[in-house]
């Protein structure tokens, strides 16, 4: 049989390491795909460096818009990642007829109706296993293994980057900053992690997932989406010893006329599987009607975990070329649904509060009046430490409510003259 | 575009639970298939029962040889369970030029290749994901999302009843024969448990995922299988103070030469994802070369999981036709390599060995001197019992050793006069 002809945009980490997968693999990969999978071209702007590869037979571009003009390629992968030019390139390689995968998951999340409705016109397929959970299949078992399937959940940590520096902060006590030098060291977190540490990345995919798990229209910007900076040891401490673990969470659920998202730190009980993904691992667990709950592991980045997802999509294409794949969910024009997210304030759930306060008689009781007046019961209240000068934490576990209630009453609460900071919240998913 | 049409052989829970499904879902699958996927036909020898089910407009059959020959359908579903008819019927809807799928894993094991043989001549496929992991699609991230890695091991928790006694022995203390009433009680235990006890269901599942996971043929009688029987709460109590918990495992690793296959009791660390795996949940640990770790998880049994896989498999077909699926790997002659099983005394691993001694001076000397000829070393000795007349246990763990060595070593302390029943070997897998 003809081989599939790949192309890589961009020999970065990944692209390396798609590279590599496919050299190394050749054989395999054939016998699976039931044809060769041939890589025939790359282009990345510094082809000086030394990547280990022997590129030999490959052709090599230092300009991307070259190779598409001038390199015979049946799927162009593109890892440059990014906005531009990735989204122009994907385009690009579209109206020339070529199917295209991508691990580009800001890409896909912002432009992947106008990309995926482009490609479904041109009868292409798009794949981006790789943008959510890694080398995780994920994306194909919402697709194709838990298709038959109304999905009622699905509960993420999506974000290695924050799942070890949490671990950390938990293993050893330390603070946010000292946990995110750590992984910073290690090659966890970027010099600016802002995209990581405040949610945005796991933000990401969980409009993606949410999009594919619900047919819903892709909404990015209907993520509520807050980051893991303010959580402290002594919050770790406390939840731990109520019986959780905090974990940075990606939640979607459909309601009849809205698609709940949102991505912020939360307990989970110790029991949970959820619980127990440590390090810079990913999970995902999604609940499906009939097959109940079922949880997908592993490694959510890195050069070889993420080039395995590329690769499976590579070689999805060659097996079918690019027909009968499962339509991406949600994403084609026939399964939009334009279903608005819920509003924050509509989320029930239970929380976790802590607040730092004056000890001083008669605090408590100002705190818990508040919370009565607007109808929130409490499950736990926990005052450890008493200190004549020094604000105390005072932690409490609500019953479940609505958020624009316990929103209304922290506020309240902020401003008593004793609450000496921001009260910090923190949701609780019993999942 | 045409309908696909699905018949059904035998209708007890999982039949009945896939024409739920079918019935239930009609307008998502079909717009997840991209085609009507019409249940057309059943056959079941008591069609008197109530399933809860609007059958108008199914062709019923009480005889499933009359349904192959007269009713119109593209795919037929075998689930019936056990070698005849079942193999029988499927070899005559595939002569018959119809996709099969069936949750069959005895079939499977069994005649698997005879039947994927014949199905891969006659160009139809077939497909049987609730075989292994009830509802978890552990076959298809094999077949696709993970094949572009070369597998390095695959272990499991396969058998939901092994799982769910062993859950409530730890958490209970109760002995093994109480669980087990415990668990047919609730329906999770057949009357006659032998085969999910002993460890034959969780071989039958461990022999396809080894075929499928390393292109190795499918052999089911090379698969080392030891049921759990024998644990005793004492075992449990002192797996948990050691760090550990017992899980029934399934593990399969390719060597050189052989594949290694084994399902007996072991000890997991209670950090590793598997201890995590509880009551009547399934899970599946695969590590490759590229993804590194990962594992999925979810119910391995009952009506409406496994009908999720069954359904899934239907839809495949329909979004296809049966062609350009993923070859099941192993099964196919091209992939077909005879690699024989590893002997089990070459094994290599860590073991936890418990014996019953009279507590006399000299007895633990005798043990260890034992050890120390076959070269076997310790990592750790327990003895916290001392009675002057009732025999006591002692629990070791071994470094990693030979099998073969142990055994001997075992077998020679099993004839000393005051170990006073036979030891307990379980073997210790760090996953």
């Amino acid at each position: 049989m003809n081989p599939l002809r790949v192309a890589i945009l961009g020999l970065g980490t990944i692209g390396t390491g798609v590279a590599r997968l496919l050299l190394e693999h050749k054989e395999l990969l054939a016998a699976r795909a039931g044809r060769p999978v041939k890589l025939v071209a790359a282009a990345d702007r510094d082809l000086s460096r030394d990547r280990g590869l022997d590129l030999s037979g490959v052709q090599l571009f230092d300009d991307a818009e070259k190779l598409l003009r001038e390199a015979e390629a049946d799927v162009v992968v593109e890892l440059i990642g990014g906005y531009e030019p990735a989204r122009s390139l994907v385009l690009a390689a579209i109206a020339q007829g070529r199917h295209v995968v991508t691990a580009n998951k800001a890409l896909i999340a912002k432009h992947g109706e106008e990309i995926l409705a482009v490609a479904a016109k041109k009868g292409v397929a798009v794949l981006f296993e790789a943008a959510v959970g890694g080398g995780i299949p994920i994306l194909k078992a919402l697709r194709e293994g838990l298709a038959a399937n109304r999905i009622t959940s699905v509960i993420g940590i999506l974000n290695g980057t924050c799942n070890f520096i949490l671990t950390r902060m938990e293993e050893t006590g330390e603070d946010f900053a000292s946990a995110l030098r750590e992984a910073q060291a290690r090659g966890y977190a970027e010099a600016d992690p802002s995209l990581d540490v405040d949610g945005v990345d796991a933000a990401h995919k969980l409009a993606i997932l949410a999009a594919m798990a619900f047919g819903a229209r892709l909404n990015f910007a209907g993520v509520h989406t807050e980051g893991i900076a303010r959580v402290t040891p002594i919050d770790m401490e406390h939840a731990r010893e109520l019986g959780y673990r905090i974990k940075l969470l990606a939640v979607a659920r459909p309601h009849k006329q809205a698609i709940e998202m949102r991505v912020h730190p939360a307990l989970v009980p110790l029991s949970s599987p959820l619980a127990e993904v440590r390090d810079s691992y990913n999970a995902v667990m999604v609940v499906g009607d009939f097959v109940e709950k079922t949880m997908f592991y592993g490694r959510g980045a890195g050069e070889r975990p993420t080039a395995s997802a590329v690769v499976a999509d590579i070689l999805d294409i060659a097996r079918t070329n690019g027909a009968g794949l499962a339509p991406p969910m949600g994403f084609v024009e026939s399964e939009r649904r334009a279903i608005p997210d819920l509003p924050m304030a509509d989320v029930e759930t239970e929380y976790y509060i802590r607040l730092m306060v004056r000890d001083k008689p008669g605090v408590i009781a100002a705190v818990t009046g508040i919370l009565g007046d607007h109808r929130i019961s409490l499950e736990a209240l926990v005052q450890k430490e008493r200190h004549a000068t020094r604000a105390v934490p005072v932690v409490m576990l609500t019953h479940t409510t609505r958020e624009g209630n316990l929103q209304a009453a922290v506020a309240r609460i902020a401003h008593l003259p004793d609450v000496v900071e921001e009260p910090l919240i923190l949701r609780v998913e019993r999942v």
